[in-house]
């Protein structure tokens, strides 16, 4: 950079506006390549998955309530966006490492169905007994958000844009649950974006970077809305509700 | 939302995902309308012109800064994100809504160069010497983003995809800065991205938001970058640099 | 600072440790001066009393929050921080401003009861009808963290360790508000803490700062709280609470 | 709580009011129960030595960039503290654990030197080279803060305030550390203020709280201080050190 000349990873940024969408910016700053006009689909598609949860969501929650406080909008969105944590953020991050390891397994010839196996277990004995990606408290059955990605990563193996070698691990993972718990334990939201990162080639730590930014987007739109409306100080419940008075 | 059922803005995500562009989603959750398409090469322009500017803008080196510090990237990014305040993110929104009291004006009939000249004045009055969106103490003297995201706003308005009239009232006001102080005060990247927010619609805390979604991928970036780098608890400067060391 | 040698300052940080209380502490280094030994009583009561006020307020609901969402302590406590802004956080700020002004106009002569009525006149003119320091929404008639507060004051004063014109002020605008709205409108804790903070001869702004320190403890304690219960992203009500389910 | 009714794990909140210190409070809020007098100045030394530590470390320099940046001082304290995390905050708790794990070990029979040999041994088979707690590079051999505060830990053993085992069993690590080492590997503030903090009775999570709420004194003190200043987007580095001009 100097005075009039500004580059971003070697692109002077004239030649990058109106040429790269949002979306292949978002890869290009990140992982610093072009993405392949064919993947940018299924990109597009993850991003926009995963913007919302609604204002149960802590992350939401939180950038309603701070909106009501006074804050600026930058600060009511790094508040609910600081709580993307390990526990509300990490299990994209940590089903792109599931999925990695079960595919290094394969590549070393394991079978699939023992890959699966084996690194379940393992994962289970060194990160306790969640799997990062599947099965939902609240979409029981069925996450309505992921049968719809994993229709468009097939579509995309189906015309050589992926291998889809990923999506067929984390059905693998999917039925293996399922048989263990004789009841369904489908891929959630987390497991369908990370089969799609992984597709993309993307490494862990970016997968929940990436879900950030999508995130921020559900976060700005509520913390907006509420900023809108005007209340001061809002509690995370309606007043009436929790106060015991006593006499 | 019900169990299996999730619905943004009372559309079905299942039937969002695959559909809209990750640019559209965005004003769709904000704006809560779709964005016509003949706009949308404009927004993701805008989106794609500020999403960096190097690691000496105080947000790039807080991320940089709280990646060394054993913090999650969520957490890198919230730190960064946070300091988008009046002064290092605000100078958009204020120029959207300076170019909009510009418009108001004209609209009741004052000429657009009467209008201009009053509105300054009045700015200047009550927010003091700046005026947002126009100069740059760095890109001296012109910023290569505005050029660019003018140019794009003429096409567009040459097909009458928006109406060009905030590009008129920005140029206009870069002429009477520049006759004020008799030297060029070139549009900066603020008043460029501003132009475009009030020719799509964009009302002033969001063009905020949408900056902040903006740079949240540079900070993405370098903060990601810092973290593979793996330094421990980095300072702003080498250590070398600043101490004094005593005998 | 050197190695070997860490001076705050002006002082060896050795020299500091086990003289100095961490309230005098505190003030220290904010004010950059010695707190004099008979005023320490009334900034320690300041911090004490503003550590906490449940659940329900938006701090400590987030600090709450954002512990079930696998972030540290730290992190946890910066989002809630972070919310302490005008509204939440800023009336203590804003109550220094206005005693100081009724202050500067009684110095200029102004009759105690006529520099409350025009200064408060001319605050809603510029700032809109709430006057900070005064009425609670919940705490109604009485805040009984208030008049600990001025009785500390008072007996204060009454041994010359501060001036007590601060708490006449104080009062006189209460009696004001009072008259003027016809029912009690008594000083809530951003008042009786501004009161402390002028006495003290705290600026407006530090004011601000000094309430944050405060609210940390609260913060933490509940940060920390919540942690030891390890639930995982607890959202702002119980789940059965808010949900539609349709049929 | 209720109208007029504040209570504080079971306390109302005037009658703490004037009776407890701040940092009586800080204890009684966190741990729940009272400090014993005897042991209130070991508090307060650890929360004294730790506030600061100039504008080169990472949480320093973020809160005066940030308030560079046109954000209010709860917005620059929040970014500031939320880098408080496993690297430039979590060795005090580290430290704690890690002379916990000794002691149990000491508990169950095994003799001081080699609790120590074995508890380090495993501990960086586990968490990698680094002992939380001692060497620092810059203070280097002596950090000023440890041999005071050690000083006061014995002093309070000599009086029976506390039991001087932890006070012991740091001082065994580091002749551990420097025997191995060939060299002095001094403790430093992080092990020496986790020594007080184990002689309270505090919980490794609370260390690091308790850390927070120091450094986030020194936090403000500097946020203050370059507010006063004004400067706008103040860069990590002056303009002219790190910009390369090109012709």
């Amino acid at each position: 950079m100097s005075p009039g000349r500004i580059e971003l990873r070697g692109k002077p940024i004239q030649d990058l506006i109106g040429h790269l969408s949002f979306t292949q910016m978002i890869w290009f700053m990140t992982m610093g390549e072009e993405l392949a006009e064919e993947k940018e689909g299924l990109l597009e598609a993850a991003l926009v998955a995963a913007v919302d949860h609604g204002p149960q969501a802590p992350s939401i929650a939180i950038a309603r309530m701070a909106s009501t406080c006074g804050v600026d909008i930058n600060n009511a969105m790094a508040s609910a966006l600081n709580v993307l944590g390990d526990v509300h953020g990490g299990a994209g991050e940590q089903a792109v490492e599931l999925f990695s390891q079960i595919r290094d397994s394969i590549e070393q010839g394991t079978p699939i169905k023992q890959a699966v196996e084996q690194t379940v277990q393992h994962w289970q004995l060194s990160h306790g007994k969640f799997i990062p990606g599947f099965g939902h408290r609240f979409h029981n059955p069925v996450d309505p958000r992921s049968p719809r990605l994993m229709e468009l990563v097939r579509e995309a193996a189906g015309r050589n844009s992926v291998s889809g070698q990923y999506a067929e691990i984390g059905e693998a993972v999917a039925r293996h649950l399922e048989n263990r718990a004789r009841r369904p334990v489908p891929m959630n939201i987390d497991g369908a974006t990370a089969v799609i990162f992984c597709e993309l080639g993307c490494p862990p730590t970016l997968a929940r970077g990436l879900f950030c930014l999508s995130r921020s987007v559900g976060i700005l739109a509520h913390a907006y809305e509420q900023t809108k409306q005007g209340t001061r100080n809002k509690g995370p419940v309606p007043p009436d509700y929790l106060w015991t008075y006593e006499p």
